[in-house]
């Protein structure tokens, strides 16, 4: 086997999900794509992490010191969405519902996996509702142990703001979910938290 | 969005298999990395590409003019087996039950596909045999209606060289296979070659 290919099915392999076959797959593929535009592949993922940031005040990923979420002036500057990470953000940006700033904590409480509060930037967070003009913190947190552990402790340090309104995004059936496969305590809670139809 | 992130992510989701979500997922993978892990892949992605050859005896990639299983002189160089792409080289060698050459073809004659006899290597595989001491070729083609076309090309080619035994792999019904979910070709087949227990 040509030492080339094995090196990149090797270094293609490390990446999460990509086996040795998809890999080689991977591999053919750049093969028959123009030099050029591997040379766009290659260059976009170097230059994406040696000069992406992190936001200054939501630790989002950025180009600049400040997002462009946070430095929308159009957005509003009273409500903060809190989310374990950068995907949750994007997910929350593709509904184009939310008009809010955010705040990525980059992980939940773990004590299995060694996280603690100080890991997380939950400091940040609380200098920013400090220096006021925040109505309400919006915790979109996943219902995992860890992420509940993280809701409680987010709830003990938040409850010190006077005034502010600390809301949890709403769990239920899924759009589209069947309900013989949703899991006990979703219809559990969806049950206790039913709506009258208006 | 962060304009670097959106970069890397439409670059990722032009490889076969990786949607935006996906790309995603690596692109923050990619962002957990050590930038000196990032620099190896991306550099041993541009090297296979600018670099990697095909050998010029039987179109396997390769980082010498000649790859390493036709240079190897224990190999069975009276025995050619006739594959389609790479992919199926190294299928092949991880069985290490096979010690004769290769000759990839680089494709199968798809009308559909615009891919004619001329567009393969077979003149490449004829001038092989044309030099002597190939006793035997074994055609390892897949089934598929390009797949049976391209082996009747080859047949009708190989024909030409008097005393040249030309094989083909067994098909039959795959070890771990069910019967029951075995199509009915390949069972009408295993059965009409069917061999006795000895």
């Amino acid at each position: 086997m040509s030492k080339l290919l094995q090196d990149v099915v090797g270094e293609l392999s490390k990446l999460p999900g990509v086996g040795r076959r998809t890999a080689l797959r991977l591999a053919i593929h750049i093969l028959r794509m123009e030099p050029e535009s591997v040379g766009d592949m290659t260059r976009s993922i170097d230059r994406f992490r040696s000069e992406v940031k992190y936001c200054a005040r939501c630790n989002n990923l950025s180009d600049e010191e400040v997002c462009p979420i946070c430095a929308d002036r159009e957005r509003d500057r009273s409500t903060i969405c809190v989310v374990e990470q950068v995907a949750d953000v994007l997910s929350i940006e593709n509904t184009r519902q939310y008009k809010g700033l955010y705040h990525v904590l980059g992980g939940v409480i773990s004590p299995m996996q060694g996280i603690a509060p100080s890991d997380l930037k939950i400091d940040l967070l609380c200098d920013r509702i400090a220096q006021g003009g925040v109505k309400e913190v919006i915790l979109a947190i996943s219902t995992s142990v860890e992420g509940e552990t993280t809701l409680f402790y987010l709830m003990s340090r938040l409850r010190h703001y006077p005034g502010l309104k600390v809301t949890s995004i709403a769990r239920g059936i899924g759009f589209g979910d069947e309900l013989e496969y949703v899991d006990e305590l979703t219809i559990t809670h969806a049950l206790m938290n039913r709506r009258e139809i208006e």
